[in-house]
């Protein structure tokens, strides 16, 4: 029978206990939510959903069409134009999600005869970017600018190196500086994934590239989503103007993909805007991530030192992960749990995220349930 | 230097007069558009973006992370319901957009030592999808189910079939049928792309797979945006059960990327319940097709006869079919201009989308225009 095998995998994936489902949340949940990554708490925000709303009745419910066509407004023009201002590059092009961004920004800087040297706990989207470029991809150990200048060696020709600024799974900062270094070195590119930085690492949030003094560099391109701290939907890529238009006529998830909803602009536009206004929102979810962090620790529990607003819990076993995150729910508090096949290196835990807007007797009482519910 | 490759690259596209470059437009354009992918003309409508603003105010934003942890909300669930019923499938799972559905039911769909049969003409977005399976990929000669047969023969064990339903750049449909009589013949599943076919074909718009007797067979999986007629942005896969159920746990394009974002859910569900309401909308974008093309032929002009609601203009070069379109554009009408490399068989033709709500007057000023700026 045709899809057959996938009944097998299925009885599989049951016996394991790795059955994913959908837990549908209505709008006013009386539940914690420490899982989302809302980091700066702006998706709510009354500006940033007039934004959206404002944005559709001004623009229409779509694009309508591949940004080559009829898909780009002034808006997107627009929303560029201030992304690249206040990240620090040249210029932007948005995307109609992260991933999407990523796919495009891999795939179309790593032309045949390239090398694509990839940190082993890049994200998905990115991993995906490196299948469908022409390239050949090496991967290179996790947060290790020793293991990508080796890989730069054996290679002649157009190269990039590829790296998340702050790694989805635990929270942690890629080398950036010393990335660029050795990028330079063998003048590589280098194409950074700043989706968990925009909007917590760097003066105002102004991201983790700028943070390290590389943004509007000629030799670096940085991608974000829109999805993160700016509370709504999309990705953008950032870099030189000429590393735009190279992305305008030879990305495929930009040429064949209809153009970023008018409400997922307006909203990004809202929320960058706030932002800009109100640059303490940064500083708070680094603070809040520290004072989670330091309490978990106080009470005994392994959690990773966070350098973003990301903190992750060590669970014992992918059982016991699901348990706890399972008994935090009942006990009011939302936690991600990340287990395998999602993790790169087995390790199951909890994921957490520092929220701007949690108060202190927020996360007072989400530790106190992680510590009473542990397993 | 980093990145040095593009300026040749950019100087050959210089040079074969082949640079794509992005021209926003204002919210209130006067040029009539027969570009966009907006078939119903719902958009704009007041209902569509009501309900996207509605839905940002409701649900916030962004979905605020993976649909497997806080991204799916009621809302999403809701619109999953009614488009599997709207188009007669057993589930339906929404993606962020058409490009990501596809990305997804591919990839997921054809496991390691499987076949897949890819069409000629497919869209990007499912030639992207192969590329990222781990299955291979034949292509076989556009719109010929012997050839998909031929391929299938030379393989045992798992396979699919792979076709858009109407193909984007000439509008012209699959034969749909006769596909899947062939897969069945070889147990093979048939994954169909109806991006172009819902709204426009089938009772009411209820898609290409649904007019064809194939929608809820356990051997078809169809994908559809949410960005043309139903105005929006977004995509979804509809299927059996047990292939929804599969596609949560196992394709990465859900997996790890952010749900689709609430405004555009509401978007596309109020462009859903309008359709049902008003289902003569479906047929009038075929009766405007026909209309376009019967116009266009008597002019002389050579114009492929719709299946859909695309119509399809040949033009003699890559620079004749701009000049066209720019010719259009300067007496105020947009139409769509496909020259290489975005067009498999490398023949330049303007693309006229055929909109619900074109009126008469417009269909013949249309039609003159053209005409008069013919090459
Ligand atoms: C590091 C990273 N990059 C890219 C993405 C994809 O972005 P989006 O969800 O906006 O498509 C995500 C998460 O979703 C991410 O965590
Ligand atoms: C045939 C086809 N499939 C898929 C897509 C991608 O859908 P979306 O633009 O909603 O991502 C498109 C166009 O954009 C298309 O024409």
């Amino acid at each position: 029978m045709a899809f057959g095998w996938i009944d097998e995998q299925a009885e599989l994936r049951g016996r394991a206990g790795l059955v994913r489902t959908l837990r549908p949340r209505p709008a006013d949940s009386p539940l914690l939510d420490l899982a989302s990554n809302d980091y700066l708490g702006l998706t709510r925000h009354p500006e940033v959903t007039e934004g959206a709303a404002r944005a559709a009745r001004t623009w229409g419910g779509g694009a309508t069409g591949s940004r080559l066509v009829t898909g780009t407004t002034e808006l997107h023009a627009e929303l560029e134009r201030e992304l690249a201002d206040f990240c620090g590059f040249e210029a932007a092009l948005v995307f109609s999600s992260g991933y999407a961004a990523n796919l495009a920004a891999v795939s179309a800087l790593a032309p045949h005869g390239s090398l694509i040297v990839s940190d082993a706990g890049n994200h998905a989207s990115l991993i995906d970017g490196c299948r469908l470029a022409r390239g050949t991809t090496q991967v290179a150990a996790h947060a290790e600018p020793d293991a990508v200048r080796k890989a730069l060696r054996t290679h002649e020709g157009p190269a990039v190196a590829v790296s998340d600024t702050v790694f989805s799974v635990d929270g942690d900062a890629a080398p950036l500086a010393a990335l660029a270094r050795v990028c330079r070195e063998h003048g590589a590119g280098l194409v950074v994934d700043d989706a968990h930085g925009l909007g917590v690492l760097g003066e105002g949030g102004r991201g983790a590239p700028y943070a390290a003094g590389l943004a509007g560099a000629d030799d670096v391109v940085a991608t974000v989503t829109l999805s993160k701290s700016l509370g709504s939907q999309g990705g953008a890529v950032l870099g030189p103007a000429r590393v735009i238009d190279h992305l305008v006529n030879a990305a495929r998830t930009f040429i064949f993909d209809t153009g970023l909803a008018p409400a997922a602009a307006g909203a990004a536009l809202s929320a960058l805007r706030l932002l800009r206004r109100e640059p303490e929102r940064a500083a708070r979810s680094r603070a809040v991530a520290g004072e989670l962090h330091a309490r978990l620790t106080a009470a005994g529990l392994e959690a990773v030192r966070p350098d973003a607003a990301v903190v992750s819990v060590r669970a014992p076993s992918p059982e016991a992960a699901v348990r706890w995150a399972a008994d935090c729910r009942t006990a009011g508090v939302v936690v991600g749990c990340f287990r395998p096949p999602s993790v790169p290196d087995g390790i199951s835990r909890l994921r957490l995220t520092a929220r701007a807007d949690l108060t202190e007797e927020q996360i007072a009482h989400a530790v106190r349930v992680i510590d009473e519910t542990r397993p």
